[in-house]
């Protein structure tokens, strides 16, 4: 929940350019990044440089080459050519390793046989340095190559570099993306809300749960909490998934999955899918549901 | 390594008292959880509630009931009563899913036949209630019942509780442990510095690397960063573990590694071992390494 919020954020604010996960190195384990490869990719990023979620779960693969790539070779256009020749149909370059507006330039008099798809800037001052690379590719007759940027990139980096139009038209996205520094946790925590058919609570001062299974109506304007019983207007969000330890139907594919959080996000107030809202999405409790909460259903 | 950190850190603030891993929930996915409590142990905490650690490494299990448990019988005792039957070596009994004092209360009440272990807190003013408790047990003749605080605990709030004096024996850690909110990631990477026998390195402005094999010397004040086959005084840090893909010895077992971490953070200073440390360890790079850094080992 916490990588998928974080890339919903990312790819609201990259407004139509690609975002990309290159999140692994910075996961919590191998599974981690598998996992978070998925949530971006459900909630909107293009693709994932995860060759394991390719092949686990259908993430499409996008990358480029590592700077240890470029210096493995015993020069950058050795590198480049070589990088090339092992992915013809996907040649995008990394072109900090050494002075990236030189690496700009060497690309003109790289073999035509080759069709440049891309280049990457890794470091240094994204909005000075995109616009001078973009004017070296467009000068070298190279107008369709497409420019990608990464390097501790998160949402407002993305959505400042957005509004600047700095030429970029991909961002690459790891540490914040799985590993956000202003929201590393998620608070929250599954409670017993019923056992034996009778709902059960907890009364710990602060941290007073409501009582009871629930159903939740998205309304056109809000979402509310109720009893599990009760029949309101509007989407009911929860279904029955298990039932005695077994799932009731198979998962539907990720593309629904992805479908579904894209048309979710398209029916959101604009003020409310902004970087920092200035009200939260209303959630409201029904009335039978906070009837049963201070009667307080448990006796002790 | 940053969770291996963070254990360091609560370790050293609750000055001898049990730190145990509850990470499992707050980690990036199961496997998350498991290496997570594996540092933890490593950096010098007691156990883990995460079974699979438990089984896996070997990590000692130390655990209590969760709220849930509570909740799902009918009052607290019978809950009290359930655990015991079934853990009657480890009875430990949280207190606070209705009222923290009223459960205390009730344990002078409870047979004499499971030997109660200890209580847990999790949530209200620890330094307020922990006394309290502690009174109401040593009233009751439990004066060898332990008390167990937990709950949105860092290093911290640790570090204030015992400066203080409350009266907690054990502190369980999950949230900050595994998702750090201070550091919630490392800014680390792999960084290729030879390759075929030659030096390498990356000249971005601002991301300049060090080319080239290197051994670190351990000196009693200091750690010196130098070229992999100088001699100089100290212990060297770094051994070759792996050649042509395969381990040349087996890992050495996990006691013996939490033994050294453990032995190492005995030679600190203890102005470095302070939680906000006022200056860093103390380290430095040798002339033979500053040297062919700044002569530019590869010729562009």
């Amino acid at each position: 929940v916490v990588v998928a919020s974080k890339a919903v954020r990312m790819v609201l604010a990259a407004r139509g350019r690609a975002v990309v996960d290159f999140g692994l190195r910075r996961a919590a384990g191998a599974e981690a990044g598998v996992l978070g490869a998925r949530a971006a990719y459900i909630a909107g990023a293009a693709g994932t440089s995860n060759v394991l979620a390719g092949l686990r779960f259908g993430v499409p693969l996008s990358g480029t080459m590592a700077h240890s790539f470029v210096e493995a070779h015993e020069d950058e256009a050795a590198a480049f050519a070589a990088f090339a020749r092992a992915n013809p149909e996907h040649v995008v370059l990394l072109l900090d390793t050494y002075d990236t507006l030189a690496a700009a330039r060497s690309l003109g008099r790289l073999s035509p046989s080759r069709p440049l798809r891309g280049v990457r800037l890794d470091s240094g001052d994204l909005a000075r340095e995109a616009p001078e690379v973009r004017a070296i590719l467009d000068g070298a007759g190279l107008a369709r190559v497409r420019i990608f940027a990464s390097g501790g990139l998160d949402e407002h980096a993305i959505d400042e570099l957005v509004r600047r139009g700095t030429p970029i038209d991909g961002f690459g996205v790891g540490t914040e993306l799985l590993a956000p520094s202003d929201a590393p946790s998620l608070d929250a925590v599954y409670k017993l809300v019923e056992y034996d058919g009778r709902p059960r609570h907890k009364l710990s001062p602060g941290k007073r749960t409501l009582p009871g299974r629930k159903q939740v109506f998205r309304q056109p304007d809000r979402d509310v909490i109720a009893l599990g019983d009760e029949e309101l207007a509007g989407e009911p969000l929860l279904a029955q998934v298990m039932r005695k330890g077994r799932r009731l139907a198979p998962p539907p594919p990720l593309a629904a999955v992805r479908d579904r959080v894209r048309d979710q996000l398209a029916r959101l107030p604009p003020r409310l899918g902004a970087l920092d809202p200035v009200d939260a999405y209303p959630v409201t409790i029904s009335a039978a549901l906070e009837g049963i909460a201070n009667a307080g259903a448990r006796g002790r």
